[in-house]
């Protein structure tokens, strides 16, 4: 067997079951092998960042790694982005990264970069294969790397002639163990429980698996029996949430809300969760969002069993269960004068979302209308882009939608951000994956016309409007997607949306909805 | 006046006239003194590789730097595979790149990332700016930076607080001196003198500012006086050719070809280029592409004067100026059966392309039938990714266009790579640019599928396949071009594509024809 077999071999052994990626030349090894070992489901993209931000939404799902497989530093590059987002929301990833066969380094080729260094500022882990004889060692470690908790993006760089030479017929190398999450000591408990019995203003910050099922039980329960208030970061990996789910309130975006939102606070216990902070710096707002005079409380850091301290903590504080909230109904659609918002698409969701969907909100602008607005809707998850960097919403309903093809995903995507990895249309319509994609077209990126008048700039000119507007022309969402295979259609009104909405939902496969705002 | 406004300032005062760019909320300062500012062109991109690909094409025509702004290390992180591209066509190009204010950065807010890491793998100079009172200075230091010849990529990175910082009235700050590049002593042109008087088999590999009008001239009279080749590199940033000027054979992609085309060579005098090497490397096949025995004689570095030196050597062999190449006619075009080929193509090019025309080639697979067979078209210049990382082709083609709207581009786009920057569209149609754009569409990834034989795989299964077949859906190039704003067509057959050709060239702004091959 060559490298490139012990590679695929290994991969399957280590629990890895899909594979996205671009390949070119020098992975025609690993790809030539595919066939000869399966078990790894292959997905074809159109564009690195499809691949990464996909392995990312895959991960949050199914709980383990996909592989990414990428073609020298520049390809490796063009999916870095996502990698930034897929490192901040925390899950395990590895990417397999082809390379010059060694003896071809020097030569300097036109391809040739430091693909180490390119890796370095994105990944938790990196190293580059020495040997065919030694590959799968390096992928049971790349693994273990990976799935280290709470989950670390692990690059493995595959020079070509460590893939393409014989290597024998040993077995693949099993697995080394991988770490339990740190447990968190009982002083860290008891601290906690001594604040929140305080009777002071506080809220449990909670992140990660604490905004799952159990966690978020057990958050409410412990707010039920202190009084304290449960909230959570702007940006999620995913969160559990709809009818029969006690609700999370995020902290908001802008800097103003966000600190009003924290008013009054004296006390912030983070579980699982960082201090909150700014996603910005703007001239004379603070960059730590918590009123002063607040004192933040570590009780879970992100690499600590933020479930298990949730759990010791509720213990510490005899807390009891709590019975789940009472239903709110479904928000009624506001008078919105024919026109489609963020609160009046919210309240068709909240009516139309099939039970136990997917949602992925990358709605930028929107995205708190939405998320607000949708609690009543059936059980569902809701998963955001956790890095912020734009171009992750498309890809992660591809991963998302490849690792629970039972659930529908729905795509709540912002038009300009979804313009950065549309490509991820073709990779829906060729694997035929169950996504709804509801585009937000407000043709420009809104997010920016706020943030220019919050640095000063409130009368733009021309120039500065021509950087943060997409119209002239206005992008046409219903052709990009039949160009890439993807049924569509063009809502203007609310009754248009809903319709459009109701039909792409009916539908088993990818469709898309403009919803002109 | 704001750190920001001393940027732009600088760089309108600095020579640089375009600003290609995504912007997000750090660079919002910038943005909003554009219009405080007049003088630099801002062009809105909605992918940062269209932008970097961009100022590489108009770096190319216009012989100095554009601008790029980005937004944060994701924000530059995409940008970076045709920054790539950039430096290895050794063009002069600045990216501004937004950073989190200095006090913030200490938060790790969701986007930050270590900036600087990000640009070093794809940069030549790299600076955080430290104030708003020195902003000046760097800009000046950048430009500088990106002109030291041939030409680098310099990177600024501006943290938000030194954008936002009032900063007095001064002027501009000077740029420094930028070197000449150097002069090759007389010592190495006596040497390559008598190489090339030696009447052994010879080729002067020619590349960089060699490839233009009056090194090609140079060139051939050196040629015609020793009976030595003139040859160019597989890839060039830009080439002058078409009837009148003399003809230069590019070393082939693959390796066994271009063997075969260095075959019984025993010197190769390199002139504003490197050692020819293979652009991968394959089991059993060398790296370097010269046979056992020819001596590489190199007379000038890509960072020396390639044009004074061949002035010296034709001097120093005497070597009189010599007629320009009787024209050949263009080709007739070849019975293909009703379909479209690269030879088909290449003959209805020669007679159609417009007089002075720009030709933008990522035609990968086709690429050579297309060089080859269009040297009789009016006189043109062919611009190439120059790095082998493919998604170049639109976004030069902008590029190209905004340094010379006064001429035709064409742009010949290979599908597959075509869509990694797909989004280039939109630049082209939003500033009317006048770019005919013919898609090769052959629905697959069609270099690799040589390239999965050359590794040994002939027969591979359905894994592989779906790995570099872009079928099943096809994508609906028209359809895309239209979503995008970009009036299109496609052609099936060699009179469609004759056609729909001539009318889109016949277009006064942007145009597309996916040809089906």
């Amino acid at each position: 067997m060559l490298g490139a077999d012990h590679l695929v071999r290994s991969l399957i052994a280590g629990g890895v079951e899909l594979c996205l990626g671009n390949p070119g030349t020098s992975e025609m090894h690993f790809i030539a092998a595919l066939d000869r070992n399966p078990g790894l489901r292959c997905v074809l993209t159109l564009f690195e960042g499809v691949a990464t931000g996909a392995a990312d939404g895959y991960a949050r799902l199914a709980g383990k790694p996909a592989a990414t497989l990428m073609h020298l530093g520049p390809g490796l590059a063009n999916g870095l982005c996502n990698l930034h987002n897929a490192r901040r929301a925390r899950v395990p990833l590895l990417n397999i990264v082809g390379e010059h066969a060694a003896h071809h380094r020097a030569y300097d080729a036109p391809l040739h970069s430091d693909v180490e260094a390119v890796a370095r500022p994105f990944s938790d882990w990196v190293r580059t294969a020495q040997s065919a004889a030694t590959l799968s060692h390096d992928c049971a470690a790349a693994i273990a790397a990976a799935r280290t908790p709470p989950g670390r993006i692990a690059t493995l760089i595959l020079p070509a002639d460590t893939a393409w030479t014989e290597a024998g017929d040993a077995a693949p190398t099993p697995l080394p163990p991988v770490p339990d999450p740190l447990r968190v000591d009982a002083a860290r408990v008891e601290a906690a429980a001594r604040t929140l019995r305080s009777g002071e203003p506080a809220a449990l910050l909670i992140g990660g698996a604490a905004l799952l099922d159990r966690g978020l039980d057990l958050a409410h329960r412990i707010a039920a029996a202190t009084g304290c208030r449960v909230i959570a970061p702007m940006s999620n990996a995913r969160i559990t949430r709809g009818r029969g789910r006690p609700p999370v309130p995020r902290i908001p975006f802008a800097v103003d809300a966000a600190c009003a939102f924290m008013g009054g606070l004296r006390h912030v216990v983070m579980v699982g969760a960082k201090p909150p902070v700014a996603f910005f710096a703007y001239p004379d707002k603070p960059s730590l969002l918590t009123p002063p005079g607040c004192a933040l409380h570590p009780l879970a850091g992100i690499e600590e069993d933020a479930l298990r301290a949730l759990a010791d903590l509720a213990d510490a504080l005899d807390a009891p269960a709590v019975p789940p909230p009472p239903d709110k109904p479904a928000p009624m659609a506001p008078d919105t004068g024919g026109r489609i918002t963020g609160p009046g698409l919210a309240a068709l969701l909240a009516r139309r979302l099939p039970e136990d969907a997917v949602v992925i909100d990358e709605a930028l602008s929107l995205g708190f209308a939405l998320y607000d607005g949708t609690h009543a809707a059936a059980p569902h998850d809701w998963l955001q882009m956790a890095g912020g960097a734009t171009g992750e919403g498309l890809p992660l309903a591809v991963g998302a939608a490849l690792a629970r093809p039972d659930r529908k995903v729905v795509c709540l995507q912002a038009d300009g951000s979804g313009l950065y990895t549309v490509q991820a249309l073709w990779t829906l319509a060729r694997e035929g994956l169950d996504v709804t994609v509801l585009v937000l077209s407000n043709r420009a990126y809104a997010t920016l016309t706020g943030e220019l008048a919050k640095v000063g700039a409130r009368n733009p000119g021309p120039s500065a409007l021509g950087m943060i507007r997409l119209d002239a022309p206005a992008i046409g969402w219903p052709d990009l997607a039949r160009g890439f295979g993807v049924p569509a259609s063009r809502a203007t009104t609310p009754a248009e949306a809903d319709a459009a909405i109701a039909a792409a939902l009916a539908t088993q496969g990818p469709a898309l909805v403009e919803l002109v705002l």
